[in-house]
């Protein structure tokens, strides 16, 4: 995996023009990948197993769960730094925020519809993410909650909107019926488009102690990471190659960049961004962001030939069953798990020049993300 | 028609207080139309012969046609202001804009699917009111241009969610197939979530020579003409009150002020705001709105029922069809017109207070809103 050069991701034409359309510019940037021995492809059974053993080998078990295990280098990680606590303290403070911003008012059934899916327990990754950039720049935590929240926002709207029938058709959600099928079709709809507009709503209102130039470039890069430059290109390009024998790994990459590093990328961005981050500051985070953004994706790829649905509160095996090309499927789980572990190190790289102290509750998200179980 | 009384509309509470969430406090400033004497209930056949005569008095047909025959009160207007140049020359600038906007790139399907009914030729009514705003405070068409842009792909949006098979299940939209028609209800869905975002994107990246707390507060205006409790709100609300028999006029009210006239009002307000308007000019502007948004939608109800598809580009008695509660359902064809008369003279009296030669354009906007025949 040595053999892997991803710093033609990190141009300088991404690092330096901001707001620019320059995510479509990443579509054969890992190309060198596909010079890499790609393993035969293995069986489920044979990739439970080996990814089983990987898992094992890091002993990290998901955050917020009470079984948590720390060895080696994470328990020297610990010593400094609770991540527990921390994530348990700043996800509490996002479930909040949400509450308070959709309440149940008028007309009840698309703020309950919104809040159903709002409020499900998700994990809250991107709304800590972009906190935890925030105050790593200097900024306070209040000064991002609002656009914290507007991202857990858009990302349960793109969960809704992936669930109805005529996208993924799922019945399962964080381990509950989806959406539509609680509140019907049209609701799931409309509450997805509801919770698209307010996230804009929210942060455009009520963020206070920014300066509204910080707000207006935080808007243009949260609005970019959705769009068909962003959020759903990585839908529509996945949609179209679903089925499809040939699909190549700079395909999946361009998938997954953009279905999914996209919003972590925003995530990160906007707390740099709105807590005040030099510009230099705030490229060096978009770059950590999209190595852990397809990291992200990479395990969950992994995650879904590994796990049961009841492990990972949604349905397991569908990409499988969807014949959806996946990290397992091309590389192998071995190479998966290598690749992942290369974005890991190279997220983290990006963080050397911040205070470590500073830095170490994304050094942790980082670790997360890589280990989690669901 | 006389008792009406649509002052109340005008609270205070509306007129001064900024980006708060006032459009709900709207649900029953109407009640006072319950008292009116509601004819009963005509025939399809005989609301068209009463409509034909209400729009041979007016003698004023669509704009953008070229049949176009003023007279009376809209010949002295025509003198100083040719309406038809004046919206051939701004909806020129519009798709030009839109063209410009969202350009055929990669992925190219979802930029095609958007581009499809961006681009279908509508009228251009919300981006021309928007403009019109900004001029009429004192600022510059390219100043409001992109604003006047995302309006036109959230009302275009809005159209694409509204045809799903979910929804109205519509197979015919400007004249042409839906988009899902052409490109399949996925990407449909998806082509409606990616011009949402984009509005935002276009509006913070590409408005210039304003300042960015005019354009926050635009961006907030605007996300919230379109949520949950704007565009939305209507929109489920309409959707539960499909097949009902005992739907009220506040009802009917709410669903009209918020499924129409929310995102007519976030065009102007959003002019008038980054056209540099004081707050005054603006909430003037912003009842100026509401008073055309809920005209727009009492007309919109009659041609339902009084033209055919061909005539309508869209199709033609649906309402009916869906059993849905409208104007001349509730008012008859005769208290309809009436009410939409008497809405145009309020609008147009918020414009007093400006420069009448500056005001033309919304003025022969509102005459045109009323009088049109598609």
């Amino acid at each position: 995996m040595s053999s892997l050069n991803l710093n033609t991701w990190a141009r300088p034409r991404f690092m330096l023009k901001q707001a620019t359309r320059s995510r479509s510019m990443n579509f054969h940037l890992f190309h060198s990948l596909t010079k890499l021995h790609i393993s035969s492809p293995t069986t489920t059974k044979q990739k439970k197993s080996q990814l089983s053993s990987f898992y094992s080998s890091f002993s990290v078990s998901a955050v917020l769960t009470k079984d948590d295990t720390l060895k080696g280098e994470e328990e020297k990680e610990k010593s400094a730094f609770n991540f527990q606590s921390y994530m348990v303290e700043k996800a509490c403070s996002v479930n909040k925020a949400l509450d308070d911003a959709v309440l149940l008012r008028e007309p009840q059934k698309i703020h309950e519809a919104m809040r159903y899916s709002l409020l499900a327990g998700g994990k809250r990754v991107r709304p800590v993410l972009c906190v935890a950039a925030c105050e790593l720049v200097g900024g306070r935590e209040a000064m991002a909650m609002p656009a914290a929240c507007s991202i857990e926002m858009i990302h349960t709207m793109s969960l809704i909107h992936d669930d109805l029938p005529c996208m993924d058709n799922d019945d399962l959600r964080r381990g509950k019926p989806t959406n539509h099928k609680v509140f019907g079709e049209d609701v799931a709809l409309l509450a997805g488009d509801a919770l698209l507009a307010f996230a804009f709503e929210h942060i455009a209102v009520s963020t206070a102690d920014v300066s509204p130039g910080r707000i207006v470039r935080a808007i243009g890069e949260l609005a970019k990471s959705i769009g068909a430059e962003g959020l759903v290109a990585g839908q529509v390009v996945d949609i179209n190659s679903e089925g499809l024998s040939d699909v190549e790994l700079e395909i999946l990459e361009f998938i997954h960049i953009h279905k999914t590093a996209a919003l972590l990328e925003g995530s990160v961005v906007l707390g740099a961004i709105l807590g005040g981050g030099t510009d230099e500051e705030v490229e060096k985070l978009r770059m950590f962001a999209r190595y852990i953004g397809l990291m992200f994706q990479v395990v969950d790829d992994i995650l879904d030939v590994t796990k049961s649905s009841e492990e990972l509160g949604k349905t397991a095996g569908k990409d499988l069953v969807a014949d959806k090309v996946t990290y397992p499927k091309l590389l192998g789980i071995e190479k998966s798990r290598e690749f992942a572990q290369k974005l890991n190190r190279d997220a983290q790289e990006q963080l050397s020049g911040f205070d470590q102290d500073k830095a170490a509750p994304l050094i942790a998200l980082a670790n997360y993300i890589a280990y989690r179980q669901n």
